[in-house]
């Protein structure tokens, strides 16, 4: 049955070709803006360019250098110049990290205790106060451009952990499907895998008569699936990057989530490796899934058998229906360039052991049952390594 | 291919069993509030006590009567009481009707001019003002709770017309479905009617290629299809009533909608119906829509195929899959014990004269391509008194 539940998701989207010119419409020009960003690929995209000339007369200073998996050392810096020049307006123009970097950066700032990192980060304290963010998005993959969540990680404790409050929605984010044409294949990749994960976090748990919930979820699925080679063949069509590009803020936005239980287990353990080995975070989740999906199978086997028949349309009994639709998942993962199995990043016992600690250091148990011990967490990667 | 689009909806939807519980948190104590109901059923659902004693100590004045198809003669009685009362917030309590009503009511008090009708329902004034909304919902059907359109009728011309504003989004919509068990099987049907007749006026146009929004559309109509004859039987589960209810929420809320393009001449031809006949919305509906799909299945031939494919599974050529699908659409109508056929309700050629003559004299032509003129519109409805 389904639970009760809140929904509330004002970002306004702003959706298609050439509607990075819509900007001054979208921000104050009483505001002094910083532009956040990552390594440098919108001065080669043309993204910068385009921002810059949409906003000028606006007053911006600039912040680049978010790195992939965002750091809360090279945060900390950002906040400190933010708040130096007394910054009225956050703008990120990149992918989920450079998004996620500047939330992180837009709830510190009006923050005046000195433990960013316990009170944001970890959530020790609640903020009710944050600098508006509006966003450029360059990269589909996370969803955070239509969420209140990021995941910020931590050089010095090799640590990495979701965060989030409804503050720190985005006022606006601009979907340009132009501007991931420039993309390199692998970050297209990743950013398929990324979404699908994030739908099957949400969906693939137990059936709770939820067919709105269900239907959309597996439509998200379809259409990763459908799309993902075009996108990742030579020169795209437009209106495929653009459903790519819609897809995966679907996947995130909470419309295939109200009312139902969740998982998130595979992301727990993701952010691990990603957070011990530096790993792409979306191959910490192909890595993660189908063995916990193997892991899991008699919990979670009336949704994992729909998921097989209406994904990936198997008509067999239960059991079989079920052991094909991992096979089809792993399969799906090669399909992007994306190994299922730890050992193929290196991966081995040691890394399992310090996970396997760190979960039962912190008595943490997860899953949409909260079933899932840090000695099921070691069997799940074991089984990747085999 | 997708279109560019612009997407915002910050309803907040509280959502299940006991949620009018929540309203002293959703409404500040400060306001006057106006509570809004149409014809009593509140006082014989209980649902009247649960809200009176959830706002036990707020300021409350009250205006019932509001009809089916709201009238903008009783809409503007409770403009005069709201403005000399002034009120700060409205509180509809009831179904799509009252919802609408209130939206007009929500406009009109501020709105300074002289003319309500042609300046705020016929929209020839931008309006940015209104009073705010929350609502509670006990109708499943029109969609209102979640997005910012109202459809007003006026005896003194029989006209129906459509109007909306963003500005008109309620700020929370509290939708419980234990409200719904008693309300009348015929209104139940016809909720269902109208929520899938909302969901085919943004899908069945043309192939776009925009399989999220395909989807997404596609499982609202297949879940309207399956809980149908369970919400219609004695006795009904909490959780279809509660899956109905969501399923007509997200009919109309945007999400279904992004990007495509959107007929909506079902609704255009069914509100001169009901403006001429006082005809239940839904049930023109059901009298537009199979003749309009056969009408102009030629040019709406690859989405009708689609449609029969995925939602009634019909496999065969495509101008029989699209025959079958049309017939399937008759059948799903007759299941709610509404027939799809004008003739069925005593409408003839004089009728049919009459809304020709509307539609010509407007110089108005509908549907996704606007190529359906008012002769158009007369062939249509003779098909379906014949």
């Amino acid at each position: 049955m389904i639970n009760n539940f809140s929904f509330q998701n004002p970002v306004k989207v702003v959706f298609g070709k050439g509607t990075i010119a819509q900007l001054p419409k979208l921000i104050d020009k009483k505001n002094k803006i910083m532009l956040t960003y990552g390594g440098g690929s919108i001065f080669k995209n043309g993204v910068y360019v385009q921002v810059k000339k949409a906003l000028s007369g606006f007053e911006i200073i600039e912040f680049g250098g978010i790195e992939p998996n965002p750091t809360y050392e090279t945060l900390m810096k950002a906040v400190a110049i933010a708040r130096q020049e007394e910054v009225d307006f956050l703008l990120p123009v990149g992918g989920g990290s450079v998004l996620d970097g500047t939330k992180f950066i837009a709830a510190a700032v009006p923050y005046e205790g000195n433990d960013e990192w316990n009170d944001i980060v970890l959530g020790a304290k609640r903020y009710s106060e944050a600098l508006p963010i509006g966003a450029v998005l360059t990269l589909p993959a996370t969803g955070s451009e239509m969420n209140y969540y990021a995941v910020i990680s931590r050089t010095e404790t090799q640590e990495k952990y979701g965060m989030g409050s409804p503050v720190l929605y985005p006022k606006f984010s601009i979907l340009d499907p132009e501007t991931t044409f420039s993309l390199p294949k692998t970050q297209i990749a990743n950013g398929i895998a990324d979404a699908f994960v994030h739908v099957m976090e949400q969906y693939l748990t137990f059936d709770q008569n939820t067919p709105i919930q269900d239907r959309f979820a597996e439509g998200v699925l379809s259409t990763l699936i459908e799309v993902a080679p075009k996108v990742l063949a030579e020169n795209p069509a437009y209106e495929d990057m653009a459903n790519y590009m819609w897809a995966a803020t679907v996947a995130l936005n909470g419309w295939i989530s109200t009312g139902v239980a969740q998982d998130w287990a595979t992301h727990a353990i993701g952010h691990e490796i990603t957070a011990l080995h530096g790993i792409d975070h979306a191959r910490t989740l192909a890595v993660v899934l189908p063995h916990l999906m193997a892991y899991k199978k008699d919990r979670k086997l009336s949704k994992i058998v729909q998921y097989g028949k209406r994904v990936w349309d198997i008509n067999a009994d239960a059991d079989q229906t079920a052991e094909l639709a991992i096979e089809k998942t792993v399969a799906f993962f090669e399909s992007l360039g994306i190994p299922s199995k730890a050992s193929a990043y290196g991966i081995g016992e040691e890394t399992i052991a310090e996970i396997e600690k760190r979960f039962a250091e912190r008595n943490q148990k997860i899953g949409e049952h909260g079933d899932i011990s840090a000695e099921d967490i070691r069997k799940i990667l074991e089984m990747s390594i085999s």
